[in-house]
């Protein structure tokens, strides 16, 4: 395990956390930008009565950065103090709080949601935290890039940020992320991911964990352990194997381009897996990026979710894992996600698991 | 209620319905495209196992119609039979089978998907039937711009291709929804929708029904009937109220732009409105699609869903409405859904409802 993140103030108070190679401590400098004082405003969650989902009103981000020139990128180093969100000449990984969270509050004071009960306009605080990952400095990179030990780095920068944000009152679920591409609405190309620490657990892993918590009830056994063993069992859609992974298209994959990555030995979350586990979770992630780059002429437009899951009664059948999507459905075009998806729920895809995987073992 | 379509077989044995206004009989002329004959082949359905949810594998489609010159539209009218899918000089609304359907064969023999056990790779054929509906011959036109008389001709065969979908055995729920604005990726301008029979209840739907079914074993009410009363009595995210319906943005509205449109008397789908109603559905919906269109520099894209049930005890607490949403957030920016919303199902909303609702009010 790296050492401890050094931790550093933005001027609004902001957390920022440097992660760093070893024999590569951070030089931070004061952040010296006129920032507005943080107020303790927070979104609102309202609670929808027809479908038993929480959904996030964040009405103050409508005015958050959009798709800036690349001199003014904030996630670049800024040895000035004044350029960016990182105040240092140099850094490997760095985590800081989103400066238009979606979430936000979330420290050591408790935080109860409210009870669900038959009011049909529940609403509450938007509690929780949303914090930024920069992969690296180079802003023209992109995580299937970079060396196996920035890769493990960015790994370690997950883990603690998982741990952190799990231990705080009123945070049920730690989700990281990464959106990439501008064809699913990047609006910053410098390589970076995101991490919500959400006051509720999120729908789809709720019903994930519904679907495993009734499948140890008939089975005795744990749901996706059982699908990973038919997977190796099946072999067709296989993409990568290692001693502590397999990477799979799912039998029922959802878009045109989906890979889930799981760890072969059942962990709820990142800070379960061991340094070897951590170093092979490295190793598979980037390797299965790297693939993606190369199914096209330009690289691969990708969502990358991280499921982690508390070891609580609620969440103990969930397996940790990473789903990989992408609406790529050829090298010109995307598949929307129209009627039958976004307002019905009910995916359509135009190509078969197997032929994906095949073509993915190819690459 | 206007007459019976007339009906009109294609080249290659597709059903296609003529809907017509009063002495404005259709003069149709022989499909004379040399269309190859169509196979039994059907797409495949594959129930995912960590969702409990259906998903459509339909790998035939990819060659699919990709945005055609406007003087090779499918959808306007084709005097010769040889340049179009509706062989005729001219058409009011025509509804036909899909050329390229995800979901198909929906006849007369019987179908039952199987059992769902403990198998972990439950498949089926992809039972069902697609449709679509084009609803006017005027390439350039909009569902905002019919005259009344043309929207209500509309709504009268999407309550035809209803009653007689969910009249074939296998089919489940019967879906018309259209989407609009090649920035959710539609394919084809010339205004037209889509009808789909789903030999499963879309799991949005499914999703809602449990929700209901709750409700009613809680309070005894229907939930959607007591959400409408409220959002009445609250009104500030009320856009419209007629005799007979109820237009308003929902409490957890989940896109920039959401609005549900309610029948004021509580029934499960089209087939079950009286004509003065019908007529009141007609004026409703092309009234609040006229706001859409009039909210931005350049026409609104949408989906529109209409969700309608049947009287079973699976769906009887199922309102029939309308969801209208656009992924629009401003005159130039489009919301994504990236890793919250794809990978989680948790939405992210930039937008108050209510702020919505007063905005399309004022339209």
């Amino acid at each position: 395990m790296t050492a401890e993140p050094t931790h550093w103030p933005l001027a609004d108070g902001r957390d920022l956390f440097f992660f760093s190679l070893p024999e590569h401590p951070p030089a931070p400098v004061p952040d010296r930008r006129p920032l507005p004082e943080r107020t303790d405003q927070r979104s609102e969650l309202r609670f929808d009565r027809t479908t038993g989902q929480w959904v996030i009103i964040a009405a103050l981000r409508q005015d958050r950065t959009y798709k800036p020139p690349a001199e003014a990128c904030p996630l670049c180093p800024g040895p000035s103090g004044l350029t960016s969100e990182i105040p240092a000449p140099d850094y490997d990984v760095v985590v800081f709080e989103n400066r238009f969270p979606s979430l936000s509050g979330a420290g050591t004071a408790p935080f109860v949601l409210p009870p669900l009960n038959d009011d049909l306009s529940t609403s509450a605080p938007g509690h929780g935290r949303c914090e930024v990952i920069c992969f690296s400095s180079d802003h023209t990179g992109s995580f299937a890039q970079l060396p196996t030990a920035q890769a493990r780095l960015v790994v370690d920068a997950w883990r603690h940020r998982t741990a952190d944000l799990m231990s705080r009152p009123g945070i049920a679920h730690v989700f990281c992320f990464e959106n990439r591409g501008e064809e699913i609405g990047v609006t910053l190309t410098h390589p970076h991911g995101q991490i919500y620490g959400y006051p509720f657990l999120a729908p789809r892993a709720a019903m994930m964990l519904d679907q495993a918590r009734s499948h140890r009830a008939r089975t005795g056994t744990n749901l996706f352990a059982d699908l990973i063993t038919r997977e190796i069992a099946d072999g067709q859609r296989i993409v990568a194997r290692t001693d502590s992974f397999t990477a799979f298209v799912p039998f029922a994959a959802r878009w045109p381009v989906e890979v889930h990555i799981y760890p072969n030995r059942f962990v709820h979350n990142l800070t379960e897996l061991t340094e070897p586990e951590l170093d092979g979770f490295a190793e598979i992630y980037t390797e299965i990026l790297g693939r993606f780059d190369r199914m096209y002429s330009t690289p691969l437009p990708y969502i990358s979710a991280l499921h982690q899951y508390a070891d609580t009664d609620e969440q103990r059948e969930g397996y940790f894992h990473v789903e990989l999507m992408s609406i790529r459905r050829s090298d010109t075009k995307l598949k929307f996600l129209a009627g039958s998806e976004s307002a019905m729920d009910a995916f359509i895809s135009d190509v078969t698991p197997e032929s994906v995987a095949k073509r993915l073992r190819e690459l």
